[in-house]
């Protein structure tokens, strides 16, 4: 197997710290968006959509979409369980991964798409549709510090792929310019702790 | 177990569609989207998140977001499969159903939301962003239409959660009022195909 990935990306990163729980490592090829490396004949045979991380598998098919090769990983190497270990327990780790994708994740990558001055180059930038998702962002990071009050992990007791999406969101808001508000104690507890993994740093 | 459902919105129809091609019946109880049914004090007890679906399992507690609710229920009653029988085929279902789901059900939902009049009560409206997403929507469709070439169905030869997303979003633009484009022929060879099978009318 081989992984193509990309530095500062949020999906690529969030392959990179399941593989880092897991204990695993792939022979890595690096694409920078920057360079435009994911735009290339090449890479569109890969992924005609154009996105990083894709995994090639032994028999040369090219797998993309973080969770699906996260999943595959997960289905390879079962221990440490990161997406729930009972079908209960699946499905509500899926259910906050997709919490933490559809509503933080994307929302704070819609801000950086459609207004950060360096995307002007990737993006057809729409910056009503940015300047709208601050306030769904704050929104977000308030829920999920409620949610937090109680239990440690995103998704109940045990870390999960929903707090590595979570992470990789709440970090990107550093490029996006957005401060994380201090009032929200229990997202910065949690913040605090799953930031100091060892995956944490891939 | 009980569903909360809704007429018209497309991710409950994903999983009536699922249960009808599981040949499963759910005592159900619906909520009236355009009554702002799901946005009671106690619907948003079970879905803080105000969306349906919803599926309270018999401890009582409630499972949202409709991929996961048919992940659940494809591991209670595995036959027929519609996530893939394999490490590897649920791994390209997977992304399939993404590409489908952040590809082109977002995006026909993007055009919906943002700019049907109808809406106007029930989101904060960014026209902008809405009309951003037809051009992407039409690119998605002929980039669908190009896969459906080679292959019965959007994920290979055999009938996924794929398809049932996909079919929610093509059936989604009608209401949106964007037609298909009569060009994309393979496209339209399988819309046929799959929504003769009894479980459409779901």
């Amino acid at each position: 197997m081989k992984l193509y990935d990309s530095p500062f990306a949020p999906n690529p990163r969030r392959v990179r710290i399941f593989l880092a729980e897991k204990g695993l490592q792939i022979p890595t090829e690096t694409v920078e968006l920057g360079k435009m490396q994911h735009r290339t004949d090449e890479f569109r045979a890969l992924n005609p959509r154009e996105q990083t991380p894709v995994l090639v598998l032994d028999d040369g098919s090219a797998l993309s979409e973080s969770v699906a090769i996260c999943r595959f990983i997960e289905e390879l190497h079962p221990e440490p369980s990161l997406f729930g270990a009972s079908p209960r327990e699946r499905a509500f780790t899926e259910m906050w991964n997709r919490r933490m994708e559809l509503g933080l994740l994307m929302t704070v990558q819609a801000v950086f798409r459609h207004l950060h001055p360096a995307m002007a180059q990737l993006e057809d930038q729409c910056a009503a549709w940015g300047e709208a998702n601050k306030p769904r962002l704050l929104k977000e990071l308030a829920g999920l510090d409620a949610e937090l009050t109680n239990r440690p992990y995103v998704a109940g007791d045990q870390f999960t792929i929903a707090d590595i999406t979570a992470l990789c969101a709440v970090d990107f808001m550093r490029p996006t310019r957005i401060p994380l508000p201090e009032e929200l104690v229990h997202l910065k507890r949690w913040k605090d702790e799953v930031s100091a993994r060892p995956s944490a740093s891939a």
